[in-house]
């Protein structure tokens, strides 16, 4: 069907890379330009022809090898990186000799270990070094094809429909609306996160070594940490989402930056608080107190876990940061248009229609496409290109913000490499210290939980981001999530295995894309005058249309 | 969006992989389960726990060494395979210094030789070593994701229409109508191919060493073959197909392997030719003709250029033949299911809307999807899977059938990488004989050439499967094919080109898809009675509409 004609020339590609005096001269001595042998009139092959081939090879020989020995070298490189990742493995050997057994034995009850906790190395993000093979960043290519045919077509559309150039971003406009609001509330929210604990964790340790009533003081600094995280955090900026009516991508913002500071600032007091402890308990004057610029540090840093220090680069490739900021404009763009073109077109009319399952089912295969695009787009944007431009900014060296989550052959393992940030967060204080305060042997109550929190604060984000409550994405997550992460656990191997994830990955896309479109939908057609409690529980979608249908009817 | 729970146990993952005995051993002596270090009684670490240890980073330093070696010697490996093949490339040293110049002068001027001609490597596919990498094989495996997902919906909506499962593929049966009549017109085919060339060579050969007027015998012969090329194999397929109303992939079947045996049996003919004729000249009677069996083996070979002998491998592998013969099957149930899904309920009402510029626009959009997805399960099934899959059963050692086109830069890269077996075809046996016939200087003119038989040939096997004249194909490989193939050349080397490749690509299968499939259903729609010449020509779905439109007023 496609075409195999266009020929240019063959030889020319074969033909070895030689410097241009070098071309020359052979071509002076005995080649002709499209390699043939030139035979001199005598008959007898131009001798010289042959030793400027020979040097050619020569060239040629020392390029390869050239080749050769970079890539051994970067391999030996990699190899003795990974003969220090796993010498680190290996719990480094505590100072055990210097103090006393039982100290120890305290300390291994108190908590587990920060030489058990995470630990930050400098390395690329998986993406950057995939990137530099050809054809992975031919994929790359493919998206941005897709990208301005998709812009391509609106603008023909719009043309014709118009009669002009439209560049029409108004739903980009309506998503982001409110800004000011967004930005003022952020600050206010970053300079409490900024200020309370830290204040709060300096006073509570002054007041603990000289403190009688070391329960009471702890007691008494963790009730006000507690209401600062519910309180401040976490009442405040959704009252003013909700208050406001702030557009889905503006509350996006403001929830997402809520649930990060509380991890943060949960992260800051989590890790210094046993420092105190322990401190106080060795009666040492030693204050180990955080400065305030690394706890700045940390609240812009790519990660979760607090440490004093983190792997860092020596210097700031301004250009990689430009480039992902871009990247992150061009996956908006990409979104808008899947969402103007995929999206909106058919959910517009679908929630006016008479429940019918066969439409439901085809609105769910036809989600799975800007699901999935969502989905990638989501996780390039965010993941990759926002995370290491901030990396970058602030010459954060450890890039591992996600692993090769594409090749999962389980659900257990998509759930840990999709999103290293926040899993190493819920595995360190969520998981581990599930099982340290209950025992190490509720691990099935403890992933339970740690599941539960997780797709808790899901649907939390997406009920405050889209104004509905409408548990789709907990319900996956609770029922097909939990069961396949116990059917595709960890020792399915095979690729079927990674074919059902992928096959369920895109259905999964497809349900809640379709569910929670019909529901916008359902709540743009058919809005309640005085919703009771049971009315804003209820999804819409179910009985819209028949609403609809009266109204018409009337 | 998505989720970050599933904790399984991340210290398990960190250890170091050591045998069963060791671990036993080191759970004894000094280790948890969980790789805490326990202390002895008396709060000193025991010494024989840091020997286990030692023992440990060396047997895993070990390991890691011999994962080093083992790359480096896979790519000394490649690097003399690499060095190989360059030293192949300049032109092997012909035996100048034995004979004369003036034979070898006549040589050259008498046709490229054929060292110069294409050269078998034993090497394999590009997909077979990619598919090793697991974040390609991944992409592999996302596409069986979407096949299984396109049954599973065709199956949901079905059984909803009709209450029950409904396993459909009168598709496929209606696009292989005729079956039988396709095997018998193929064998007859074959047979004519098989044994007309070889017989009228031999005859040729044998007549021409002792015949007086040795240009008249070759007249004669040249004649002979080229009415067994023209009306043989030109004309009585065609005749078959159209005089039977054969449905389409039954054509498409008969009409690739006219075309493919049409340029066997002339590379078989011009492989041979000049081997005769020198023999003649140099009155030797030393005959080198091919044995049947090899010209049999030719036929059958995954290769458009003769040579008496090919690389072989050692073994076949009958499980890979399998696996390939199976991946052909699903790729055609692939587009079965593409066409079920995304075309046909798109195409079946277009054609009965009134002619409207935006309908058209919007239509070759929604096209882009399932042209693409034609374009790739054609080229894997065929240029991968099947040549592969003939190719092993032949122990045939050369399978680069295709380079890595999706790299290309440009339109020139990419028409001389989709399929290596036709382009070497049109190589050596149009481009570089026009240019031996007509000179050297008139490469443009032979690379036109070339581009306008492709195209021309291209246009005709769609012609005849679809049974309707509509250039779309033609006009786009004339028009844009060669624009870009001026435009795009090969000094584009930047990534920006290879986004310009593939958008351009996108956009050819939209039009494509788009046209055709409004033609078709035209025809399907329209059919005229008494159609005159004129008729046949002009677009049916230009005009369809109007008369359906009339039609309804009548």
């Amino acid at each position: 069907m496609a075409s195999e004609g266009g020929l240019s020339h063959r030889s020319r590609r074969m033909m070895p890379v030689v410097s241009p005096s070098l071309e020359r001269d052979a071509g002076v001595r005995g080649f002709e330009s499209d390699g043939h042998v030139r035979l001199t009139s005598n008959g007898c092959m131009d001798l010289e022809h042959i030793i400027t081939k020979k040097r050619q090879m020569q060239m040629k020989t020392e390029s390869l090898r050239g080749d050769l020995m970079k890539r051994f070298d970067a391999q030996v490189k990699e190899f003795v990186e990974a003969m220090i990742e796993e010498s680190i493995s290996f719990e480094p050997t505590p100072p055990v000799f210097a103090s006393s057994v039982s100290e120890k034995d305290k300390m291994r009850q108190l908590r587990p270990s920060p030489e058990q906790g995470k630990l930050f190395i400098s390395r690329r993000s998986l993406l950057d070094e995939l990137f530099e093979v050809n054809h992975i960043r031919t994929i790359y290519h493919m998206f941005i094809a897709l990208l301005i045919l998709f812009i391509i077509s609106t603008l023909v559309v719009d043309f014709i429909d118009e009669g002009r150039l439209v560049l029409d971003f108004s739903l980009l406009v309506y998503a982001f609306g409110n800004f000011p609001l967004v930005v003022s509330t952020w600050l206010c929210m970053f300079l409490s996160t900024f200020t309370i604990p830290y204040a709060l964790l300096h006073q509570w340790a002054r007041q603990y070594r000289s403190a009688r009533f070391k329960r009471l003081s702890c007691l008494w600094a963790g009730t006000l940490f507690l209401i600062f995280q519910t309180v401040v955090l976490g009442f405040l900026p959704t009252y003013v989402v909700l208050r406001n009516n702030l557009p889905p991508a503006s509350r996006f913002i403001i929830i997402l930056e809520q649930v990060r500071l509380i991890m943060k600032a949960h992260s800051f007091i989590r890790e210094n608080v046993p420092k105190v402890l322990s401190s106080g308990k060795e009666k040492s004057n030693l204050t180990v107190m955080p400065q305030i610029s690394q706890y700045l540090y940390f609240l812009f840093a790519p990660t979760l876990i607090y440490r004093d220090n983190y792997p860092r680069n020596p210097v700031i490739r301004w250009g990689y940061v430009g480039t992902k900021f871009l990247q992150v404009l061009g996956c908006l763009f990409y979104v808008y248009y899947v969402f103007m073109r995929l999206c909106i077109p058919q959910f517009r009319n679908i929630s006016l229609q008479p429940f019918n399952l066969k439409v439901t089912v085809l609105c769910v295969f036809n989600s799975i496409l800007p699901g999935v695009l969502i989905l990638f787009l989501a996780f390039f944007a965010f993941l990759h290109c926002w995370l290491n431009a901030f990396a970058e900014m602030l010459r954060f060296a450890d890039r591992m913000f996600y692993k090769d989550w594409w090749n999962s052959t389980s659900f257990a393992n998509y759930y840990r490499t999709w999103n290293v940030v926040v899993h190493d967060w819920l595995y360190y204080y969520a998981y581990r210290d599930f099982l340290w305060i209950f025992g190490k042997r509720f691990r099935a109550a403890a992933m339970l939980s740690v599941f539960t929190v997780s797709a808790v604060v899901h649907e939390y984000a997406l009920a405050i981001c889209f104004g509905f409550f409408y548990p789709v994405l907990f319900c996956l997550f609770m029922c097909f999530g939990m069961l396949f992460n116990f059917i595709l656990h960890d020792r399915r191997k095979g690729p079927i295995w990674n074919v059902i994830m992928w096959t369920s990955l895109f259905l999964g896309q497809g349900v809640l894309l379709c569910l929670y479109s019909q529901e916008w939908y359902a709540h743009h057609y058919c809005p309640l005058q005085n919703p009771s409690y049971l009315d804003l529980l209820t999804p819409r979608s179910w009985t819209c249309h028949n609403q609809a249908v009266q109204v018409k009817a009337d």
